[in-house]
């Protein structure tokens, strides 16, 4: 998964917004389920939500770069699912991590990941 | 209504990222209804869209600088509505003007604006 | 230009936020430029500056969904250039038309185009 | 520091786009130095990057809401500060909590927060 920075994506400090980088992995997962004709949820009223992130800032990207985002599933449950993202620059420099939980919920309530969701996720492979 | 400049809103010029006047004004609009209690939709399928704009860029705004957004109603219609919306800076310049025609649209088709929500926009009326 | 609808893009109303198919007009707009390996810009205090805008939304994109951005060079002037962007869905559909007049802006005043960046622009070229 | 939920903050799933709870935080932060009259950084080339966070989701937020940010400075060094922010809604309850490590970085390096930029950080001080 690649990403272009743009100039939406930049602040005034000349560098990538600190939230951007954790929107680039969020597009990563949705890229996951669009890569195989599905979405990211099952009817109007479910979804993954995110309950729980650690991130590290590394480095920095700037206007105009191509970054490459990867993401790793480390652990699957029934009704959520860690992740390991990282972003790397056009140099292979890693400038962003982040292990983040998803929990599936329906109606409001953590509720176990129906099964073709659930198998889209293999532990320890690395989506691109 | 007042708008704080804040670092997401800037980009690598150093400056506020042309689209988020834009956003500003939208949030003008959304405040005139929830000063009321109101939201700007009836139901689930509803609500107002924006059909067509029209914007001069004159001046610009930084990091910080608390901006004020006006709205003034120029025209109602049976199902829209055209609003003049300008932005000002600390100093009362004038930095950005916007000509905005919103439809109403239920269940994906223009539809009378209800009753309701028409009668929050008095024609000629400044909301600040 | 394709671009993919993240749910970054989508608002309450269930489709794009209006303002996103500005963003996505100005993702094409520098996208000229980093094909050519060039940015959008001479050196530190300068660079291209919206001044005018007039669009029409003629429709809407969901999530998923992917766009493609044209642009085409209307006009240009020694220090301003205007564009139509417009944008279609998958189906081919014309969702978004934008008229955009650009200037370019030195140490804070309209100045010419510089010749590399002028260049880039053909008039009646097609940007995809 | 409140802070009111609009359409841009929201997603397709009807509430706050997870990031946005991230982007509130920052507000928060540089409110801190804005209502004193300062700017969170020195010079050109100088000011706060994030450089750990770690973030806990316990509820959600939708359209219209008034929400409020709290941040308590929890350690300073030298060179960063450990803070912990927390978001809640209307009715009080916490629905965000976030530590997050901030390094003063200048010229690209970790450099000492310049004084009086650390002055406004009290250790166990709750600045809403």
């Amino acid at each position: 998964m690649k990403v272009r920075v743009y100039y939406e994506d930049t602040d005034a400090g000349g560098i990538v917004y600190h939230t951007n980088y954790i929107k680039y992995c969020e597009r990563a997962r949705s890229e996951i389920f669009f890569k195989q004709d599905m979405m990211p949820l099952d009817g109007d009223r479910s979804g993954f939500v995110v309950k729980n992130m650690e991130a590290d800032f590394l480095g920095f990207a700037t206007l105009g770069e191509i970054l490459e985002v990867t993401t790793t599933v480390i652990k699957k449950r029934a009704a959520s699912v860690l992740l390991r993202q990282q972003i790397y620059n056009q140099e292979g420099k890693n400038i962003f991590n982040m292990d983040i939980v998803l929990v599936f919920v329906r109606e409001g309530r953590p509720s176990p990941v129906p099964d073709m969701l659930h198998e889209i996720f293999s532990v320890n492979k690395v989506y691109k």
